[in-house]
Formats: structure tokens, C-alpha cells, sequence
């Protein structure tokens, strides 16, 4: 375990203990990233430069953002949370994001790109209103140096007319290697043949200083004294050049594949990735205007083979996720057919331009939505548990849920040659196969169990995981001579209305990896109510509140989806 | 009525042919605006370079995307659409912004502001993957140029390694003048003392052009043929400075006051803007911290005033939605108490940021949020209409709907002392002022009308243009000597569950200025369900769709919520 020293003791220690620091640190993250899991070769990079901040900063008095999250692990073994970093991302556990309920170090909560520079601004003027004198500070990789909240919030720092200290840990990487304008412009002044570059980035009301090793500590302690100095006649932007994943040579060498890194002995099954990857390479090859779009995450999503088949037709823009959206939308206006591949919650950032672009247009552009429902160990800001609502209420746009991979790769061939707005969200994992009882077909539902008399009740149940429960609960009923209908519920939006007026059950169970506020089970209510069914009514989905970090299953059964209250029910019922 | 005249009929046209078109097409947008209403100011500086661009390039074959889209009016005159201009805004008429459905010569539908650049590289990448050979041009703004969207496109540039040409029409000015960074930058370079400016935008990957003065048709034309040039080579950015409301002093001199111009002879009506400005400033006076954010619309929220009295706690960052949301959160993680006013439908922008930054937070941030339900004739993109929905859906979030000018207030004297997330929506315009029948308090419903007895039906209505329909079908039916209860559901989240409880009813009908997925009435349903309660329910919401512009009250009936379905839908219960 982490020997925990406090931000005191590090201001008094020599450059050599301070060194071995360092290494202990790195160790310590590694074996524990190790083992529960978690972002390793970011925290490895960032490390030199959060002992530099504990020794030049008073934490947390001063208070520091870092943007997205992923790069604290350092700043948390430093700020009293060594003994429990064992728990990390653990439920109950250490978070692996800042988390202000978690310590007092953590002034604001992170999870998504972009953010810091904006909540430090905030922060500084939060201060300056109320008198007070502390420093703040915005820690950001260059990946997120892409998005466009950083530079909305570049461009309102001489109307706060507030003091931050910016620090860029730039890394040349994203969760893929960084790309676009900015990371030239950067890699340029890194490489010293671009003062440009420097005046372009003062010229948002700032002063620019490099650092060439941010991975030096004593080199970081110096810059950050004099950042500090300067930070007193306005704010201060230091440029460090660090190196991904330092320190460890495995993770040196392969930072995308050690971006996030699963804990040791995971069971290896199929995803959901591999299958979008497979299929969109097998499309494309037969339909020249396919083309598709992700927002630093290729890797992640299964796309790695495509942007190497296919390079002239697929895109990653950094992690700017509206932009891809809008480009989907805008080469679907000029007669292609995009594909734009994304995690649940950062779908979230394109919000207003999947109304606005792609649905009120009605192109057809597809979006494929990794990570959705419960996504487990990132905790709040990761779970995909709003896209049923927020997707559904947009018009134009249909919203498909497959019940496992098989039906993934039915559901883009069936893209193909769909003209309008399509969202496909699944999980990350696939673990079974069901036997599809129907030819797949727009709009339609499946039985994946029909009794041949009318059933006391039917569960109708979107997507795998809840498919599931609903035939794990089946499974067990049936051994017991009871049985129920179960529905595959595979497209959300549009509801199979037709299907909903033929069931003839006097209950009908709906359950669905999502809040239930706007999302199936809430559609499916609305729909009887408009058909005036007579039946009762049982909804099964995550209550409104945040969730936070655990196992998927614990999760699921914690917040509102529940195997042994799904059998109870329906075992009262057929009572 | 216009002389319509073809795009090549320029081409032939003399210089003093050309000034004589645009003295024209100024009388022609002047007059149709005094009597239609719409973006005037921006329309008028916009008219010697668009005809430039007809004279230089060949629409509908090269492609424009007008960023924001409110000063295409003169490309619509030349595009064919001059003998339907009088239309304008009207229901069936010609849209006030770009309209693929409306014309061949329309590439793109805008309404938002920042994503014309993202659309003209999708468009420009498109016709590269195709084979075609047109042009693409992104018309935008200096405001709009603040929106982070546009860095995130001018990032993808070299990416896409595709050639567009972006207009950037510098005003000065937004719907207020244009503030921030950037805009620091282009004056640098319009005044010609900063020539790294230049280099800055040249650094995505284009190259820079400046007209001095963009109402000067000659030197647009000059320009634009040398930029056609280059763009055989690369992007371009051609800058030109023009004045926003060119050529009608009262316009050059007020153009805040005439960016958006109501018809002549609208009835003068107290609107929601002045009860938020006023209550702001008395909250303000009382505590000081307080802070109000707005993204560049700070006359049409009414917050002037504010600006003038607490021009320290007062922020208006551009058009920047996402960075005045985590603006608003962080100034709250620092112990200020923010407000964000903002437009129903800009509020879609900063959707992540509601849920990642403000309410996974629990931040005492309060959303004001006006033009909320139907808002009209600027049709799809500024209708209002999904808040209830995207909102209700987000954890901490309390929604708030006031039935009146005065019941705004009463809800910000609350939300002064309120912890935790808070939205409150309203529409532009109050009309009536209905009597309170119980005290105001959180979460808290009251019947504006009761029977004595038990009543058949319920109306539960939430804010007021729903009430004003639900109070005019009771006078209608008290006159008939019948009855039916009706309910200001002045919070939609929480719901008042204990009201639905004891409602007696047999049958409950809810109605709302907003979709009905997600939203209010599906919010009720739920409950219902839940609760199981064995009434009748029936839903009076807008149809999955999207709404075009019109008149308010026409579109409000066709689009779900018409006052005479809903009072024949009672009578029948009744009977």
C-alpha cells in the first residue's frame, strides 16, 4: 500500500526523494491499475508534473480541474486517499475521476473533454468576488485542447478578466494519437519552429511558457514557481511536453491500447466493437459512398481495421463531437452515407446537432452508440442511461436497440440502405446469442418465448441485457411449470404498435438498461394509454438519479433493474 | 414585389447595375421586414457581398451554407424566390433562414449558430469522395465565429484535406456586439495592427484574405474572384468588414434593437424577458452573490438592465452555450449563485454540460429559460418545444413552468435560496394574470378552478398558454352550466404526486406546450401507472414532428393542442 505522506512533507523534500517519489507513485498505479482497471499510461505521463504542483501549490486551498478526469491518480495518492486507492473504481471505492464528495482536494468534477478551462475560469471569479486570494488551476491534456469548449472558454478569459494557470500536458495523444490545427500548431511550437503558435495562443489573453520535459520533476518545480510569479498580473498558459504512459515500456510503446486498461483475468467475449468494425468494413466494400466518423476513439469502437481499409472515407476529428456530428450530417447532404461511432455519454455533446443538423434534415446519417446502459466502473459521468430518452423524443430519428451482436450486424445491414436518421446503442460486451424467431424486419418486435395460450404476462424487453434477465427469470419459472411471453423489443422508436395491440396478457412488464423517465418503458405506457389498453402495467428501469461506479450487474440491480424483484413480481402475479 | 431577375443576369450586369440591385434588394428586405418581421440588420449587411457571390460563382451548382442562416434573405431574392418574399415567415411562406425543401439553391439548413464550417467541409468532402468539382462556401458571422463548434471545424481542416471558402462577415457584432478573444483578434487585424492574427487563423491550414469594406460590391467581387483562385490550391479565409444594418440609419445606429424586428402594429404585451430583468436586479440587491451568464442575447433576455446596475457579476461570453453552462457550475462549486438565460432551443447545446457539469454536481444553478414551447415564425430550429423533455429526463433538475409574469417571479424569489439545479421555462409573451388560489411552494400544484363536488374531468395544464386554453374551454362550458377542474402544474419535475393522487376524476387530461415524448404528459402517465390509478387519461402534446414556422396559436392547434378538439374532447366525457 501507498505510504501516505501529506502535501507538507512533499514541499520539504530534496530532489532525490522527490525522484523516488515519483517512482513509487508509479508503481503504486500501475499495480493497481493492474488490477482494478482504469486509465494507466495518462496517469503514468502526469505524474513529475502533480508532485511539481503539490510542491509549488497549496492543495487544496488552491484548487485545480483536471480535464476529463482521467489523469488524477497521482494528485489522489498525494491528497490523503493512498490507503483507500486499493478500492479504485471499485463500488464504493476511490473514484477514478475527481469527485468532490470524495475529498476536499477535489474542487470541481470531471468526466468529459473540455471542461476545466471554462470551471477554472469559473472558479477564479467565484474567488475574486468574494475576496479571496487562492490559485486555480486547469490541468488538460492536448487531446482536449481540441474541443471546442476549450476555446469558447480561451475567448471569455479577458471577459471574466480573472487569473488561471492553464497547464497543457500535451502528450501528442488523445485516447488516439492527437490530430487536427491545433495539435500541429502545438507540436510546431514544441519543435521550436513556430513562435506564431506562441503569439496565437497569447493572443487569447494569456502568457505562454514551455516546459521540454514535463516528465522532469525538478524542471516542472521551476516552471510552475515561475508560472506562479506570473499568475499574479493575469493567467498563464505552461505548455509541458510529457510522454505518455512513462516509465513503463509497454505502455511507452502502445498508449492507445493503454488508455484504459481492464483489470487482469477479465473474461475475453465478444463486443459489440468488433462487430460494428466487421461489418461497416464488409458495407463499405460493396457501397463506395459509406463512409465513416469518430471522435478520438476509433480504437475503442472497433474501427481500427476500417481507417486502415478505407482511408479516404473515415474520419477522426479529435475529440470534438458535435463537429463530427455536423460532418456526418453535411456529407450526408451531399450524397454520402456517414456512420458516426461514439459512447453513449459523449453522444450527449451532439445533443442540439442531431436536432438540428441531422434530424430536422432528415439525413441519412447512423449513429452507432458503444457504452450504453450502465457502463460500470467510470461511474456517473459514463453511464449510457439517458440516450432512450434523449434520443427518442427527436423526430425523424428511429432508435434500434439489437438484442445481441448477431442482430447488431443485421441492424447496419439494414442501415445501408436507410435513408433517414438512425441510432443503434448497445453495450460494450456481448455474451449470448438468442435464436431470432422472426426475419428481422423494420420497426417489428419478436417473441423470444410465446406460450400458445394467452399469457398472463408479457415482458417486453430492449436489448441484451435485459433479454437476459427476462430469460434467466423465464428459465426459472419454467422449471417451476409457469411460463410468460418475453418480446424483443428491437426498436424503440418507432414502438411496434401493432405488436403492443395484439398482446392479449393482462400484464406487461417493460424493462430496459436506461432511466425511465422519456425512455421505453415511459414510450410503451404512453402508447397503451393512447390505445386505451386495459391491462396492468409494471416498468422496470434505472430511477433518477445519478449512478455511480460498481459492477454492471450489482448496478442494474441496485438502481431499478432487478433479476430477484422481476421474479417476485411476475411470481405474485401468476400467483 | 421584387423583379426577379436569374443568377446569370448578374453575371452581365454593370457596376452601376450592380449598386442599383443592391439599393433594391435593401428597399425590398426593409420593407418586407417593417411589415413580416425578421433579421434586419444582419440582412442588410450582408447584401453587396452576396451579390457578389452570385456574380462570381454559380449557385445552385457551388454550394453556400449561410452560418445561423438570418441573412440569406438576399440570396433568396436571387434565387428565384422574389415574387414569394412577401411571404415571409409567414405559415407556408418563405422561411426566414435556409430551407433545403424550399430551394435547389439552399445546401444546408441552419437556425444555430458555429456550424457552417463543419457543413461546408462535410459538403466539400462529399463532392472530393464523388468526384465533383463545385465550390463550397461557409458564410458566417464574427459571432457565430466565437462558438466553439467553428474551432472544432477549423481543427478538422487539414483532416478532411478538403478545399472550402469561409466568408467571415465581421460585424462587430452578434445579437449584441460581439465580445471575447477572437473577436479581440479580427479587430486586431481589421485595424491592421496585428498581423499575427492573421497567421493564428492561418495556422488550421487556409489562407487569409481581408476586404476593407464588405458593403463595397466592386471590392467583394475583386476578392472573391481571387479567392475562387486559390481555392484551387487550399481553404480560404476571406475577411471582410462590413456594417451590421448597412444602409438605413435607424438600423446602422440600433442594430441590436433591429437584429430580430416584429411586425409594425403587434400588440405591446408584458413580456416574461422584463419580469426576469426586473426580479433579477431586486434578487441582486439583496444578494450579492448573485451572477447572471448569458451567450450573447443579453437585450432579448432582458437583462440589460442587469448589466448596467452589476456589470461585475454580469457575463455575456458570445454565442458560447456549453461554456456559459460550466461557467455557471463552476462560479457555483465557488459559492456564487449563477443564472443562465438563455433561448429554449441554444439551451440544446449545453445538454452534456447540464448533466456532466451542473446537475451531476448538484449545483445551485438556475436555467431561465424564455422563447420555451412554440415560438413561431423562425420555424424548426427556434421552436421550443423538446425542454420539457431533455430536461425533465436529467437527474437534480427541478422544472419549472410558471402560469404567469407574476408567477416567474414568485419562482425566482424562490430559486434565490435553492440548493440544487433549477429550470425554469416560459414563453415570450405574458398575456394574462391569473389569480393564485394556494401559496407558492416547491413542488406544489393548486387548482385554478374546483368544484365543489367531485369532478368528471381534470385538466392539468402546465404554464400559460396551456391554462389560457384550459380556462377558455371552462367559460365556454360554464356558460353551458357544466364544470370540470383545472390544475397549474407549476413544477413538471418533481411532479406533484400527492395532487395526482387525490384526484377524483375519471378522467384526467394533460396539456402542454411541448412534444409529448418525455414530456409532461408522459411524466403523468407514469405516475398514473405507478401509483395505479384507474382513470382515463388523455394527452394534449405536440405530435412527433417537426414544427414549421407560423402564427403561434395556428401551429399550437395543428401541431396537438387545439383548444376546440380539446373542448370537444370534454363535452363528449361529459355527456
Amino acid at each position: 500500500m501507498f505510504k501516505q505522506i501529506t502535501p507538507n512533507e512533499i514541499k520539504a523534500y530534496s530532489k532525490e526523494k522527490l525522484n523516488v517519489l515519483c517512482d513509487t507513485l508509479r508503481k503504486t498505479i500501475y499495480d493497481t491499475v493492474m488490477r482494478c482497471g482504469g486509465h494507466l499510461a495518462s496517469n503514468l505521463g502526469a505524474i513529475e508534473s502533480t508532485v511539481a504542483l503539490f510542491y509549488v501549490f497549496d492543495f487544496p486551498n488552491d484548487k485545480i480541474v483536471f480535464d476529463v478526469g482521467h489523469q488524477c491518480y497521482a494528485y489522489k495518492l498525494l491528497s490523503g486517499r493512498g490507503d483507500r486507492f486499493d478500492t479504485l473504481r471499485q463500488a464504493g471505492g476511490i473514484s477514478g475521476f475527481p469527485k468532490r464528495t470524495e475529498s476536499e482536494y477535489d474542487s470541481y468534477d470531471t468526466g468529459h473533454a473540455g471542461t476545466s478551462v471554462s470551471a477554472a475560469i469559473g472558479l477564479a471569479k467565484a474567488r475574486d468576488l468574494q475576496g479571496e486570494n487562492h490559485h486555480v488551476i486547469a490541468y488538460i491534456g492536448d487531446g482536449s485542447f481540441n474541443n471546442g469548449l476549450v476555446y469558447e472558454a480561451l475567448n471569455s478569459l479577458r471577459i471574466f478578466n480573472t487569473n488561471v494557470l492553464i497547464v497543457l500536458n500535451d502528450n501528442g495523444m488523445s485516447i488516439s494519437p492527437t490530430v487536427g490545427g491545433m495539435s500541429d500548431v502545438l507540436t510546431g511550437i514544441k519543435e521550436e519552429r513556430s513562435p506564431e503558435g506562441i503569439r496565437l495562443l497569447e493572443s487569447f489573453g494569456l502568457k505562454y511558457m514551455g516546459v521540454k520535459d514535463g516528465n522532469d520533476v525538478e524542471e516542472m518545480i521551476d516552471a510552475l514557481q515561475d508560472a506562479k510569479e506570473l499568475l499574479k498580473n493575469g493567467s498563464v498558459l505552461l505548455h509541458i511536453a510529457t510522454k505518455k504512459g512513462k516509465g513503463y515500456e509497454f505502455s511507452e510503446d502502445h498508449p492507445t491500447n493503454t488508455h484504459g486498461v481492464p483489470p487482469v483475468g477479465s473474461p475475453k467475449e465478444r463486443e459489440y466493437s468488433e462487430v460494428l468494425g466487421e461489418s461497416l468494413c464488409e458495407l463499405a466494400e460493396k457501397n463506395n459512398k459509406i463512409a465513416v466518423v469518430s471522435a478520438a476513439m476509433k480504437e475503442a469502437l472497433g474501427l481500427s481495421e476500417f481507417f486502415v481499409k478505407y482511408p479516404e472515407r473515415a474520419f477522426d476529428v479529435g475529440i470534438c463531437e458535435e463537429n463530427a456530428a455536423v460532418l456526418c450530417a453535411s456529407m450526408a447532404a451531399g450524397g454520402i452515407k456517414p456512420y458516426y461511432a461514439i459512447y453513449s455519454t459523449f453522444l450527449q455533446r451532439a445533443f442540439d446537432e442531431i436536432i438540428h443538423d441531422v434530424c430536422a434534415q432528415d439525413f441519412g446519417v447512423t449513429f452507432c452508440i458503444d457504452r450504453a446502459g450502465i457502463s460500470g466502473a467510470d461511474g456517473e459521468t459514463h453511464q449510457g442511461v439517458f440516450d432512450l430518452s434523449y434520443l427518442s423524443l427527436i423526430p425523424n430519428l428511429t432508435v434500434a436497440v439489437p438484442k445481441d451482436t448477431e442482430e447488431l450486424k443485421k441492424m447496419l445491414e439494414f442501415s445501408a440502405t436507410y435513408p433517414h436518421p438512425l441510432a443503434i446503442r448497445y453495450p460494450r460486451a456481448g455474451k449470448v446469442i438468442f435464436p431470432s424467431t422472426t426475419p428481422f424486419a423494420f420497426g417489428k418486435w419478436e417473441y423470444l418465448n410465446k406460450t400458445v395460450e394467452t399469457s398472463k404476462i408479457t415482458v417486453i424487453a430492449t436489448g441484451e441485457r435485459c433479454l437476459i434477465i427476462a430469460m434467466k427469470v423465464l428459465q426459472v419459472l419454467q422449471e417451476q411449470g409457469k411460463s410468460f411471453d418475453v418480446v424483443n423489443a428491437r426498436f424503440v422508436k418507432p414502438l411496434d404498435v401493432e405488436f403492443i395491440r395484439n398482446i392479449q396478457s393482462e400484464t406487461i412488464i417493460t424493462l430496459e438498461d436506461n432511466v425511465f423517465l422519456g425512455g421505453f418503458g415511459s414510450m410503451v405506457n404512453g402508447e397503451c394509454i393512447r390505445m386505451n389498453k386495459r391491462c396492468n402495467i409494471k416498468n422496470f428501469a434505472y430511477v433518477d438519479t445519478f449512478i455511480p461506479q460498481g459492477s454492471i450487474s450489482a448496478l442494474q440491480s441496485e438502481y431499478g433493474v432487478n433479476c430477484k424483484e422481476i421474479q417476485a413480481y411476475i411470481e405474485q402475479v401468476l400467483e
